[in-house]
């Protein structure tokens, strides 16, 4: 039996979400059966990130046993055929030790939010970013990230299906960057509650057209309470970035 | 009457190209039924390139004249409107003088051509750029490129049913550029041939991976025929970027 890691990138859009699930298709279970028809082993892939349904991938980790003799370089071939027509894709694949776990042995995640902030509807980005139509405060919005770095109890940012034990988190970076007409925000935490980051998104986007000040930002995150959410922002912008190990 | 300067971005993909044709839907019909259907007018749409199918645009131009009184943000908004679901984008609408003609006074057009130089397939990008498996060596493209900088017949980079004039053109800046796994080529010129940044770009590739050396460009260029083409790359990478006038 060997361990790979697999380094996956997926387009959200087609997906339930990274699990298996009843009622769609989620990506792990496209590379379960992509393994399977390549090996005949009923096998399960541990992801580091539990991505939502809509949401993105370009550097997953993920890791999986298989039985049949294979090196890594054909693992990806393999893989990055039977995976077809899905739109995931193994960027790459290498032998780890028995001890590596793609989830538990993860050290740091980074996600990425895309907001597209311009007047014109979006064409090749659809269900790739959030546009947002008003002119977006990049300043305000740093201002207001800076509340939300360090360890907190994230319950207002939490969606209420989360199944963390504890609302208490460290977001070691929330960074806010324009590039052109986006605005990109930057989140490594070692691990995010369910729906954290969109909820941060989506009040960080709040104090970017105005509708609140930086401190609102604050007083959610104090008011521990889901109530005191603004807004969620929508999958489309989020992407998983890496895991670090 | 009012004439106005359209900035288009489109997702080339589901399109026969820019012109209106019977086997499909061309771009520049998707805006003339738009005016049409905010202004009862019956439109013509002129593009300062006339892109192929599957090729996009950044940033293409275009004119069209309304008779309706409107103002440029009521046009731009309208045209969005009813553009809708085609992946079509108006990211800007000017008022012009009735000299302005966004084909005939344009004086530099520019494209960029995307491959991504990985093996893994496409995930996201898929129709949206060339993936070209084996590792491209920019420096040695780099080379080639600078055979087809300025004034020559590129009789050799023309597709056969061109029907400019004259094969011979001047172009003015060719430049390979490799950002993380991509490389991008960046062509400029006042006009180019049918089919021309597509043949630069797949002779270019060949140049990349070994099969050509620098030098077979120039042997390509000079031998004024078609048949001298090492390959033409595929529309999914072709970007028209821009146009001055």
């Amino acid at each position: 039996m060997t361990r790979f890691r697999l380094t996956i990138e997926y387009d959200g859009r087609p997906f339930v979400g990274w699990q298996r699930q009843a009622n769609g298709t989620g990506v792990q279970q496209v590379l379960e059966d992509a393994v399977r028809a390549f090996t005949g082993e009923q096998v399960t892939v541990f992801g580091a990130g539990r991505t939502d349904a809509g949401v993105h991938s370009l550097g997953q980790v993920a890791h999986v046993d298989i039985e049949k003799p294979m090196r890594a370089d054909q693992v990806m071939g393999a893989l990055n055929h039977h995976v077809k027509p899905w739109p995931v894709s193994a960027l790459r694949v290498e032998e780890v030790d028995e001890d590596f776990h793609a989830r538990f042995s993860c050290r740091q995640r980074a996600y990425r939010y895309r907001i597209v902030n311009r007047r014109a509807p979006l064409t090749f980005d659809r269900g790739l970013a959030w546009r947002v139509g008003r002119p977006l405060d990049t300043e305000a919005m740093r201002a207001a990230a800076r509340h939300l770095v360090g360890r907190h109890d994230f319950t207002t940012f939490r969606h209420v299906a989360c199944q963390a034990r504890s609302p208490v988190k460290t977001l070691d970076l929330l960074e806010v960057e324009r590039i052109d007409d986006e605005v990109h925000v930057l989140a490594m935490a070692r691990s995010f509650l369910h729906h954290q980051v969109r909820s941060m998104v989506g009040c960080l986007a709040l104090v970017g057209i105005g509708k609140w000040r930086p401190e609102d930002m604050k007083a959610a995150l104090d008011a521990r309470d889901r109530r005191a959410l603004g807004l969620n922002a929508p999958p489309d912008g989020l992407y998983f970035l890496w895991a670090k190990y």
